[in-house]
């Protein structure tokens, strides 16, 4: 056989980690952006406590020295199973003789599109740096009409999903506020300040072991989240959101919860489940194609207890490797034995110094688990350039509570004005 | 006299300098963003070399221990002399005892505001990470196309104006297009890249002495720029731009040309000059109000050879400076000896180990040049934080040649959809 081309959809985890373990073969590798995000420090963007260059980098500088990757920076729009292509927006469309597709997700609102604008969640670049800007906008404008007027304008953040991501910036906010804005803000009084964290479920990191849950809920409320469990939100607006039969006020909501599968995947022609996600077979194809495959959030692929694997790195860097395996030694389908997931643990952070970790039967918190966290993130971290950035940048912040990239950006005129609009509602 | 209330509009370096100047006085610092912008280095933000975080600083921070500053985050409307208020856009008016008005300046277009869309320029970080999005961009297309078709497509770089900003843009665009660019876009030939630096008057750098004029020139054409002298652009197209008699196709134009001063000054019911700055008296106050004060971009301020001193920081700082003693020492106008700008000198870069300086009748350049004007800079950069950060960015830079910032984000698919129809027009 001739020398494939392996076309590549999203230089996610899942897609960036096949594009490297692919050398035998021609790849090109498409993106709606020039860079790859390290999605888990996202949430440290959006409180500004790293800069987005720090946590991303551009694709074509990771395959520089990989000269059989191809980097083309445009939207997909369809995948044409028939013509063995990929439409794209502004590209002719592309061939393939593999085809691996890993466009990630996006926040599922449950049936509520028209909640996203109230409440937008953080998934790319663009969102985390537009929700740090909304967040030191609605500090900005609390303290001058607190200062102008003198009236108490409380300002609460609420935070949907209890999930790893939902801890983390509910953590992440309470220390950005108590902490290192407090003294930015004197006519601001902390007491104005909550942070709520709402999740429908019956604890917070489901996905932990219940011990480790309720540690992390007692160290997010000893930092000042006030937590909200078992039911779910019912109603977003513009000037708040209801939370079972309790409406809580705040133009600052962030949605944590859930996801929702690319809706590119919708033209591929394959069985989905309930979140849009492709229900692979064991090799991670789709049904009767041998030579495409889905990976990463993009798949509903079952684990050992028979329940899906989850929507993080470690499983769509294993599903990276595992297809470009397949495809370098050219394994029939015969050949192929099943992807098989090795969870390693999993870690998430509360705030300065507090975590909690679970490896199979071996639970860790607070210091330890955050010190594991440090050291997995940095070396995950995709070069030595960046891990040294983020090091020093958290070295900084860690001495001095001043996050380093508070930045609000000047709008033009007529933005400014739609979003003093906005305020109204307030 | 009671504790008087000065009111500063603007949080550039004439503003800024007077504010930390200013310890008697209660201040009310008033600017659109949140942040003071190194406005030097904006070049290097707009040519991916620095990340916004690295040259900008938040104001609250900066003022954190001095607590007589108080910063408000707003659009100034207008200026009532009568009423001793200034007007804003979100807030209620704010009282003044002295105002010193420092708004800055924006490009000027010599009456052709239609063509600052084509051409945009280079003033805020909103300019700079707008300029760099779209000089990305156009890297990607072309390497797009010539990738899928095959087709020649010359990618054409034109900035206006030959001053520093000039000099320093199209240097740090040739760097950035034939070294650190090159080895990330393999379809795109060396060839098909141009850099166009067009300048009006006889020789680039006029402020500079003739000789350092000629060796820059000379720097830039063997950096591969094209210098084009004596013509003024007459016409500016999405598709290109008219110098003299010459049209040079180019969807890349971007403006270094001149200035002119914030409408903000127009409210101010003062004598101002052609560029829209207050003809200021020998004390940088407006006629009949000794505590109005207009310093900066805003002030037209005769220098000791009668000519209008030029648009620099040093000026702004110095002007700052003194108008904060004036308050301190509360002088009437009587006491007040005029404002004399003391000249430090003159730098610029061209390239990497490339640049000129001038003080006085000593004129260097080269290397030397170079090295000072990097400890200049360095050593100017308000905290010690951005020093580290600024000195271990460009460090990384000049051994790599990998610049750290080149991050075009997603963008929403409206937004897209109306950038690739701006694309059907190259």
């Amino acid at each position: 056989m001739d020398r494939k081309h392996v076309v590549i959809i999203g230089g996610g985890f899942g897609g960036l980690t096949a594009a490297r373990s692919l050398h035998q073969a021609d790849v090109t590798l498409i993106d709606r952006t020039n860079h790859h995000v390290f999605q888990p420090l996202l949430y440290q963007v959006a409180t500004a406590a790293l800069s987005p260059g720090d946590i991303a980098w551009p694709l074509r500088t990771l395959f520089r020295s990989q000269r059989n990757v191809r980097v083309v920076m445009d939207d997909v729009l369809s995948i044409d199973r028939m013509d063995r292509v990929v439409r794209l927006q502004a590209s002719e469309p592309i061939a393939f003789d593999c085809l691996i597709v890993a466009p990630g997700s996006r926040h599922a609102y449950f049936g509520h599109d028209e909640w996203e604008s109230s409440a937008p969640g953080l998934k790319t670049m663009t969102d985390a740096v537009q929700l740090r800007e909304k967040m030191l906008l609605a500090f900005e404008d609390a303290e001058r009409r607190r200062g102008l007027t003198g009236i108490q304008n409380p300002l609460t953040f609420v935070i949907v999903g209890g999930g790893p991501t939902g801890v983390e910036l509910a953590g992440a906010l309470a220390e950005l506020g108590r902490k290192a804005m407090g003294p930015d803000y004197p006519d601001l009084r902390l007491e104005d300040l909550s942070i709520v964290l709402v999740e429908a479920g019956p604890r917070l990191l489901p996905g932990f072991d219940a011990e480790l849950s309720a540690k992390t809920a007692a160290a997010l409320t000893r930092m000042g989240v006030l937590i909200k469990l078992g039911n779910p939100v019912s109603a977003v607006h513009a000037d708040g959101v209801r939370v079972g039969q309790e409406w809580i006020p705040s133009t600052n909501v962030i949605w944590a919860a859930g996801n929702r599968a690319s809706p590119l995947l919708n033209t591929l022609s394959a069985p989905q489940d309930s979140f849009g996600r492709i229900k692979i077979r064991a090799d991670l194809t789709i049904p009767n194609e041998p030579w495409i495959f889905a990976i990463g959030d993009a798949a509903h692929c079952l684990g050992g207890d028979g329940k899906p694997l989850p929507a993080i790195a470690p499983v769509a860097m294993q599903q990276g490797r595992y297809v470009a395996d397949l495809i370098e030694h050219g394994l029939s389908e015969a050949q192929r034995s099943p992807f098989i997931y090795k969870d390693r643990g999993m870690l998430a952070t509360i705030g300065r110094a507090q975590a909690v970790a679970q490896f199979g039967s071996i639970h860790v918190s607070g210091i330890l688990a955050w010190l594991l966290w440090c050291i997995v993130h940095i070396f995950f971290l995709i070069s030595f350039r960046n891990r040294f950035r983020v090091m020093s940048e958290w070295g900084w912040y860690y001495l001095t509570f001043q996050p380093g990239a508070r930045l609000i950006f000047e709008r033009p005129a007529r933005a400014r004005n739609v979003s003093s609009a906005d305020c109204a509602h307030e």
